[in-house]
């Protein structure tokens, strides 16, 4: 547990440093018992570029305290179930400008951001090569994740081969089996909003 | 006063790093004592990147030296009209890109700029859901703050709801209890004037 | 050896902090020995943020392992290339936002970038003015290197002139004697294309 | 002249992080002895990013090595025709993208940037006030500079006012008393190119 705060820390303040957690904003998670779940979580309202593994808790399933103290992020529910949908080992949620701007795209009514052809794509788990068609879903905003959680769950069921989603006007979900592999796919998707929220931007449409 | 200067010149060093108090522009200031009030605040002229705990001087509420040596900011005025309108136990005023071309935008002729529904809101003191329309009066520029401070001092009596004001392609004003909630607010302002400037260069508009 | 993964180390954690090789993007090599030819270079799959010499391995001319453990990059025929048909000592293949973007410029269907009258290209390798035409090839990209290579290698033979090369959607390929000048000419390219990518968002063109 | 080569390369370093001397581009210099005049002068081809005291030489009116080994940049003259027109004791070049852009502008074919209204030119020397109009002299590139100097000293003793001029498709120079002012401004006309620059990129004009 407090190799896992120290690596959440860590992450945490990586993704501060990049722009992607200011204020208090973002939040991050990994598995630290499968047996039952208990989940290493963000408390809500830490500076994440000061980040300390004493500003980490460990919860149980039902998003109850069991280790440390401080409140869990209001958003531990969602955390959870995606733990519980997909089996991740580690759960990262960024709040960066781009993700924020392209959530919100007019084009993006459908609610859905579909993301295709670039290399960058096979960093995302499973991927092998860059002729595939990523997308994510776009989730409406709420304050209320203990009531939106099931939909959320019973989506990323629907759809196993989403690497993440986004949420209006708010940021980025992704995971990965680990820290690392959830890492990495912040990088990957972070990397491509800002080049197709760029492309947009320019008076050439490619 | 000596911890309140390192934390001011903490501030000030990670705002320049980030680009928002290039030159030596920007200035930061805390409440070092309420009875009477004094202000910790730093002197005109600094270089943010190296800013020293020594370069911070005391001032009593009519702007004038109690501790250290140097000239305190020419607008000394501002940070005492907001602490004394608002309570605030800290100001920080940025320069940066966003806000100084947000400022100057034609289409907030109204003297006004409005941000609305992003969960980024959330950072801002009191604001508890992104359905929150929050909005920051635009002053006009002047190089006599002592006579501008009433006006001012009015405008944030009469909108107690306000975390902020942009001076006209000048900068950012806001407060906190402490450092670390106005600091906080620093960042959540300049994320969302980002997101807002980024978006209007776009071809398509949400 | 130890010397040169220590080198290719840190280049690839310069490349990371400046966003040019997130997620597990990007691939580093410089000629370890001549006679026989032995190429050391980045192992598949590591994060260059945290990259170790002990990631770096040394691969024969056919691209087989004969020093350190881990799989070499899936691009290690297009860094054998490269040193074959140039003579290069380093090669360096970042990922960036805006070679991505140019490189997929519908105006550029002829398949090049060309820059031309920027002081900046004196950077490169024998030029001495401004007054210069570089070009950039654009290859489709593909999950197969060892195919494509033969077609690459005779397209830097024919072109002795050219510095680097694009792979569409997919990221830069630059050279130099030693990894000091490939280092400057990645850049030198990486300033270039950001110049060109910003003037064609602006609203006049230049 | 170690203190001097040691702030040199300091600010040098400062300004490669910021992505104002990529590659081996900028050069730096600021006045050792004034009778005779010698100046320290960053040498060509070197990594601004590890840029070492050692790397600094110093040399006379005539632009000849009196002190350290290695080439003096090639735009030595002028740094010297600029200590001579304005008894600067520092003069800095850089090389950014905005600089780069603004240069360049269609618009401003008369040879001239203009910039006026803004807060931040308070930074540069003797301006007192937010109402003022700076311009910048726009002059074309060339690769001889000691033939051009000449018509660049006139131009700067005809306009006393301005505190930098910019070399199309290169960069800026400025100057000031000694290297932190120069420093300073250097931070002030980046800072105020970035925003017009990133203005011309909206949608709509301000």
């Amino acid at each position: 547990m407090h190799d896992l705060a120290a690596q959440l820390a860590e992450v945490g303040r990586l993704c501060y440093a990049r722009g992607w957690a200011l204020g208090t904003s973002g939040n991050f998670s990994a598995v630290a018992g499968r047996n039952p779940l208990t989940l290493a979580i963000t408390t809500s309202g830490v500076d994440k570029g000061l980040l300390e593994p004493s500003q980490i808790v460990e919860i149980d399933e039902r998003g109850h305290l069991v280790r440390g103290s401080g409140k869990p992020s209001a958003e531990a529910a969602l955390h959870l179930t995606i733990v519980r949908a997909r089996g991740a080992g580690a759960v990262l949620h960024t709040h960066s400008i781009w993700s924020t701007i392209l959530s919100d795209a007019a084009g993006d009514a459908a609610g859905e951001l579909a993301i295709e052809g670039y290399e960058m794509l096979k960093g995302l788990d499973g991927v092998r090569t860059h002729e595939h068609r990523e997308w994510l879903p776009i989730i409406e905003n709420t304050q209320d994740w203990s009531a939106a959680a099931p939909r959320i769950e019973a989506k990323l069921r629907e759809h196993p081969e989403v690497h993440g989603f986004l949420i209006r006007r708010h940021g980025l979900y992704t995971w990965g089996r680990d820290l690392q592999e959830a890492k990495r796919q912040v990088e990957i998707f972070e990397f491509l909003f800002e080049v197709m929220g760029r492309k947009r931007g320019t008076t050439w449409q490619a």
